[in-house]
């Protein structure tokens, strides 16, 4: 799947390397809540993997979409019969949602594969109006240890948006973290409108380097890494070429963000605060296969009361989703697809030529290599 | 082609495995006659191959479509300036329709090459209105030993249409010959309108597994496959979940059809009598390439002169085509669709888990396995 | 990247089967001068690498379109704030166009990496409104030994049109030199309007066969070979199958052009007088990538002033680029495409079959194997 070579030559985070379809053993966002209704079956693709979505009686389950009989996908013509299963379009062999136990054949009611096996199933957990899947094989951990500090607050609201995106999930995770992307952002009507300023860079303070980031490999939370160039750093307001300045930072005015900047396993970010002092935001890149990823875009809200939650809805969709959401972050979009060339046969790992401020991106390299619970495989599919 | 590690894993119908391209050596049928017209050449790929055929006096010949000088298609310009060859529109080398000689360059006309190469070309029989092509090297046996029994007597009529088809052929075959795939048929207009009912499945009697088909091993004619899981099972006119019915045949009426279901090779299907009593439904699956087939349905009727033959055709084509094979068959063309993707890897083969009412599939498989005159290889291309 | 087996059974061109991006180490052109404009760079593909061109001052200079640090193309949003340097919409790398020299960048002015790494750049010469590249690393020959005879001559003014190609190179270069090619041009309306007669075909003199061709290995100038067939032929006017004539020749009249037909490395042809007695045809057939080539088709006229020049562009887009470059080689392109499949897994050089004609397309495969500077391979781009 990965190049050999590539690896040998990428040791200090081959693991990483290899994960092309996203670390195994992770909890992973699929959907908004909203999106998986009551008998109302969805499909989607994480790691490769295709899965089926039902919510019965207010709980989500999922399944594997692919009959055990002929490989078909159950998704091509659903067939619920009852509340409780899913029966194959081809041959009516019947599955359990709670189980995936193959509970009845339908064309022949006899057989004696009914009650013997099971159709994969995976573990669910909804959380601040998202649905996360666990992909992987192990009991799995508590949800707290796949998601970023503060997002399962209990007065944390949470609103965003899905969009899938053409480029590797780990384009989608070096776009979000990395420190000095923030120059595409330099013409985003987010920082005039939204009263505030971000810097076209940062100059690492020298002599600094083992303070860039704090690393934090969690025993009974999240593993991650806390990028700390904000505070080692001198932010760059005005561009230079040859000593002459070419472009400068939108003084949108003196409202403070992005104070704390963090990436955490298996591959969500959190800045806090963003786009505004009110507000943090969570992000996913959730592999989809190979080539894409889905993009979750979130804010987060502390609220004290149900009116605030309500007050808050509104302003999401009204305010902050088209003037940051979109006018911020759509810049990120394509830039990441613009990596995806280089990094396709794998050799980008190889060639490309990091500078000082991409230290962080390094540690959470090391830290995916090091703390991951699994690799997924093309076996695994 | 294909992967070895899955042949290894699928040693009882291991020729069948190999078969991506379907088998040499045998009759397939190409075009409806009238889609064969006098002098206007026609192109085709079977098994791989690109066919260009023409009618001349009457007689269809099949040459293979690329010059044998530098390997274009002719058919991408075609110049033929006798009725009995075709001129490659490049430089002018002219081949002989009936053996491919290449009898002139009219670019050069003293090339010592004259004369001395020959065009690959096919044998060709015309029956039933079908334009049959013999795709192999060896001396062909006769056509009838490569079609189902009572096609060509002598009082049978057959009318038909032809579907480019995206899966591989043997999605196609087994999508026909699969006795419980009747299940996708549920809802089709054909049972209530034609006053005949279709069963969602079959429940076969247990203790009576060895009489479910008949193998004929053709000495004087086809080989193939009787399924007789009719007179050894349950016909299941409700489906039920947890001992619940939930789905009903649509009992149109008791016209009895589908009595008699039979594959054989390279892969024609032929039910006895569907889709009424006074029809017989015979079908193609011919190999295109790897990822696609030619569909071939057609319905024969047994007539006694041309005025029944005429009224025949009327019916044809205002009743049944738009009844059965649109409004009946059509459902299995996405079903085979559907069926592609988890086969085109090779791995389905090994992936899939059969059950009691495959063991016609089974049989299919083996006896194809062992009965095939031969494989068709990129070499052959 | 090329088959090891046709390697091995095509040894007598093996170097040419082998490039099938092109011969490293030679000029080809990029881009008629005019589409390279002041301050607007333009991007293109040549033998698989992308480039990025923009003209300076009047001069003209070429990088490689891919940043040093993430790989990401320059071009997918182009950010020029200065004359000289381009900047890399990501992270502000900024580089200078006449060195490649990354002299700053702005999201971290004080980086290490400045003054350090060079992007890589290409040798440019301008030459009758003509934008030439280097493809290579070594120090470059004149341009004068990569162009046709008389190419550079100074009273030789060169008007043209250049056109994506879906086919490989050597399939333009080859339906270019290639002499009873011609065979597709007999309903081209130049002829007729133009007052002259291009032949079906030519039957090359028996025991003339070491006359055919003239090579020339350049020392001090290029490298080709002459076709010289015209000489030591019958022109074909009559085209017989069976000994009747189907096919003639349009006899337009007796303006005498084709006289003098010549290749020349790394991929040029000359065909002279044509398609006038007043014009030359020089024409490029530039790798893209593996499957497609740029063609270059253009005409050159000898003038003795400025008003002649005037005067030629004029009768050339009005008169000779509809009538010929359009009318006549429009043909050479889709023959070129439809070459394409048989040639693409390599198996094509070892199942053609060349006839007594073809011994100046042998000539030129076997020169240019011995004599091309060099082979692009994938580790190159």
């Amino acid at each position: 799947m990965v190049n050999e070579d590539v690896l040998k030559r990428t040791k200090q985070w081959r693991g990483y390397v290899e994960a092309k379809l996203g670390f195994r053993n992770h909890w992973y966002p699929a959907f908004f809540a909203d999106e998986v209704k009551e008998g109302e079956p969805v499909k989607t693709k994480l790691l490769g993997e295709n899965l089926l979505l039902n919510r019965i009686d207010g709980q989500v389950f999922a399944i594997k979409d692919q009959c055990l009989h002929r490989g078909v996908p159950l998704s091509k013509k659903l067939e619920c019969y009852t509340k409780d299963t899913i029966t194959c379009w081809y041959h009516a062999w019947t599955y359990q949602w709670k189980d995936g136990l193959l509970c009845d054949i339908m064309t022949d009611p006899s057989s004696q594969m009914i009650g013997k096996h099971k159709l994969k199933t995976y573990k669910v957990e909804e959380a601040k109006g998202l649905v996360f899947i666990f992909m992987g094989d192990i009991d799995p951990p508590p949800l707290s240890h796949d998601v970023a500090p503060n997002f399962l607050d209990d007065d944390m609201v949470i609103r965003g948006i899905k969009t899938e995106v053409n480029s590797n999930w780990r384009m989608g995770v070096e776009n979000g973290f990395d420190s000095t992307h923030v120059f595409i952002h330099k013409d985003s009507p987010m920082m005039p409108e939204n009263k505030t300023v971000v810097p076209l860079g940062f100059s690492p303070n020298r002599g600094e380097e083992n303070e860039m980031v704090t690393v934090v490999k969690g025993e009974d939370g999240p593993t991650g890494v806390f990028d700390n160039i904000g505070a080692h750093s001198r932010p760059i307001l005005e561009g230079t070429i040859k000593g002459e300045p070419v472009v400068h930072s939108v003084m949108g005015g003196d409202k403070r963000i992005a104070l704390q900047i963090s990436i955490w396993l298996p591959g969500t970010l959190k800045v806090d605060p963003f786009p505004d002092p009110s507000l943090i935001q969570f992000e996913w890149y959730v592999p989809r296969d190979e080539t894409s990823h889905w993009y979750f875009r979130t804010l987060g809200r502390r609220v004290e009361n149900a009116a605030e939650e309500t007050a808050y809805d509104k302003e999401f969709h009204e305010h902050w989703k088209p003037l940051s959401l979109h006018g911020f972050n759509d810049d990120d979009i394509w830039a990441r697809e613009a990596m995806q060339t280089f990094y396709e046969d794998d050799w980008g790992w190889v060639k490309e030529q990091l500078f000082e401020a991409d230290s962080n991106i390094v540690a959470w390299r090391k830290l995916a290599s090091e703390m991951n619970r699994g690799i997924q495989k093309k076996e695994n599919l």
